[in-house]
């Protein structure tokens, strides 16, 4: 894994303050504090305030931020004042909800290609991508500038097509396979377990007791 | 949005560090330290001891923590000493996705039911669950004691089937519908964008440029 300054649960909220500006610029708001962000997402104003600090000094003392320019500034910082292409490896139930889940395009990730190597996925359409074959891979990725291969295939495929996928010259690489994968230092690597979501609410369900 | 005194970061690190200590039992480790569970699952040492303190004393000092004794208070405090039962409202291609997601039962959580009101998709077997008819969303909430609604409908749809299972006596919803929800204070409520998992690749290969 690799570490950066930045952690991890900052960039998330990072991305969640991003989308809450984007409704208040949308409902016509134009300045607001840190108290209101943190109102407004649910998390305490000094974490706002020492989130933001890391990426320097948006606001005014007593005026706020300007919502515009500090929406601006975000997406900046999460990379997102720019689009990515991705390519997602298994057109299987995830695989296929992935390629035609909305969020991704409204965000600026562009899913590229589905591969599978499966004759009955190939061929078959997922919005505007077609599955094809995995032989296609690396000329895919390098066609297409893609910098995101997102793995979707059954554990036991997953190591072999990261190798792939990192051959052909990805960046970086979302796992939703419960394989742990082996990737160079130089290469992003993020796991996505999706039982982690209904983890946080059996917690609270215990707690809240 | 609850307020709760354990940060969500934290409990998504605990989740973790469960984990990680599994596959240490599973390799026979008995005892491991603060230093060598940061090393393991790529935080900070003192990060592992916050959030263990949050919790109470589980390790001696100089010796470190028995493997299967912290795993289990991580279990509890987790709410995975037990299982949970699930009903995932939307059977398209995300709810199939999860309904066949094998992460879930590993953790306990077990899907008791996949609703759906779109006539090709009822009847359809996805593992073990047959797609049904919205119609019996209360009737399948009560006989089977679930506390988890999972909704994957469209957002047009979200918050009617979310009163329908609050009204049916869910305490949770776990909402992949891209729609606001609206629900009482009592009711946990955790909204899941899959393309914050993407942000924090493309933040990642922005800063490491």
């Amino acid at each position: 894994m690799k570490a950066y300054k930045i952690p991890e649960a900052t960039v998330m909220r990072l991305s969640v303050y991003s989308r809450y500006l984007y409704q208040l610029m949308d409902d016509g708001v134009k300045s607001i504090s840190s108290d209101e962000i943190a109102r407004g997402v649910g998390v305490s104003s000094a974490q706002v305030r020492k989130d933001l600090a890391y990426f320097g000094e948006f606001g005014t003392r007593g005026v706020g931020y300007k919502v515009d320019v500090l929406y601006g500034h975000l997406m900046k910082i999460l990379g997102l004042d720019r689009s990515w292409n991705a390519i997602i490896i298994g057109a299987g139930k995830l695989g296929s909800a992935l390629a035609l889940y909305e969020g991704f395009n409204t965000r600026g990730f562009i899913i590229r290609a589905v591969l599978d190597n499966d004759p009955e996925r190939i061929g078959t359409k997922l919005g505007n991508v077609e599955v094809e074959k995995l032989d296609v891979l690396a000329e895919r990725v390098q066609e297409n500038n893609i910098t995101i291969g997102i793995v979707t295939v059954p554990a036991s495929a997953a190591q072999e097509v990261t190798d792939k996928l990192i051959h052909a010259g990805v960046k970086a690489i979302l796992n939703f396979s419960p394989r742990v994968l082996k990737v160079p230092n130089k290469i992003i690597l993020r796991n996505v377990d999706l039982s982690v979501n209904l983890e946080v609410l059996s917690f609270n369900i215990n707690f809240s007791k």
